[in-house]
């Protein structure tokens, strides 16, 4: 039979493209989930704060925070700065869900690589805490 | 019990990275769905028209537009316009899909932030009409 | 009745930002599920092997990897390949899954659009076989 089930849990996070590995967090909300394989979609509803994977290394995750300042560059002047005197929104216009997806044989792990992990960035311009939210597609028996 | 259906609905659009927020129009289009929470997937089946997720104000809009520009510039010669004396549509080969989390106590709306709408670009170089189908995957009583 | 299918199937590739047209393994892959439309997601449990939705032709497959040589240069010095010793694994930090949508029309292909492919991209830097995996969920009489 097929069930569609909702997880939620809250992650702090310091704004400023903050990089955090939500992989730990989401395999511990699937846990107590009863069905064996399907579908895992992680969703943030906030506008500055994409989902994407990533393999979760002190020197990847440096070059990713680079890579961000060379293509929206802080002290270039926005439109959106002007209008709202909050500074470097525009670069959370990206993808805010990612699904994965879950195999019998993981053990009821998402089916990443071993250098892949889920991340979440945070582009706002002070801390937070946001609630991250999984929709659970699977087969349970 | 979980309960499938599609929903369509069309879109006029000016090309020239025409950037239009579609969320009143998912708003209205999952208003006669009778499930209260799950997935709203949507898909347009064109090559020019990605979707995303922005806070849809005129500054951010503009902001867009001006990105685009710099990351793929029109003067720029592509070999596909070399091919096939079409312009720009190097631009498209972003994501034509997205798909929102909907809850229980937003009665009825898709979980989006305050400052967070769904957006379809057009990239193609002439108006068009664009069809948008909506899969709502949801729980019903 | 809602059901829930998976299935799995490989393909070589030859690394260094190779472009590959899978649509036609994916209509092969559905062609013996007995849905009538619903949802396809398609995912690589890889870190370095995004897909996403392009015309596939030679023109923008060349302009498709001049932008990414030109966005993520070859030449520049990562911290990632500082420690690893490997190199541009970071240009593939994008999306590793595309959903597309099936119809009842299509006659149980993907709704995409006649210039729309679902392609796979490998930027590892050496030849790989890949392990594609496509959920199926869809409406089953």
């Amino acid at each position: 039979m097929i069930s569609l089930q909702t997880k939620k849990f809250t992650e702090k996070t310091a704004g400023h493209c903050d990089i955090i590995d939500i992989t730990p967090r989401i395999h511990d909300a699937i846990k107590k989930d009863h069905s064996h394989y399907g579908l895992i979609t992680v969703f943030v509803s906030r506008s500055t704060t994409p989902l994407t994977t990533i393999e979760h290394e002190s020197g990847l995750i440096q070059d990713l925070k680079e890579f961000v300042e060379r293509l929206i560059p802080p002290d270039h002047r926005y439109h959106h700065d002007d209008r709202w005197a909050t500074t470097t929104v525009f670069r959370a216009s990206g993808p805010a869900l990612r699904a994965v997806h879950r195999d019998t044989h993981r053990q009821g792990k998402a089916s990443l690589g071993t250098w892949q992990q889920v991340i979440l960035l945070d582009f706002d311009n002070r801390p937070r805490t946001r609630e991250i939210t999984l929709e659970l597609i699977g087969e349970t028996e």
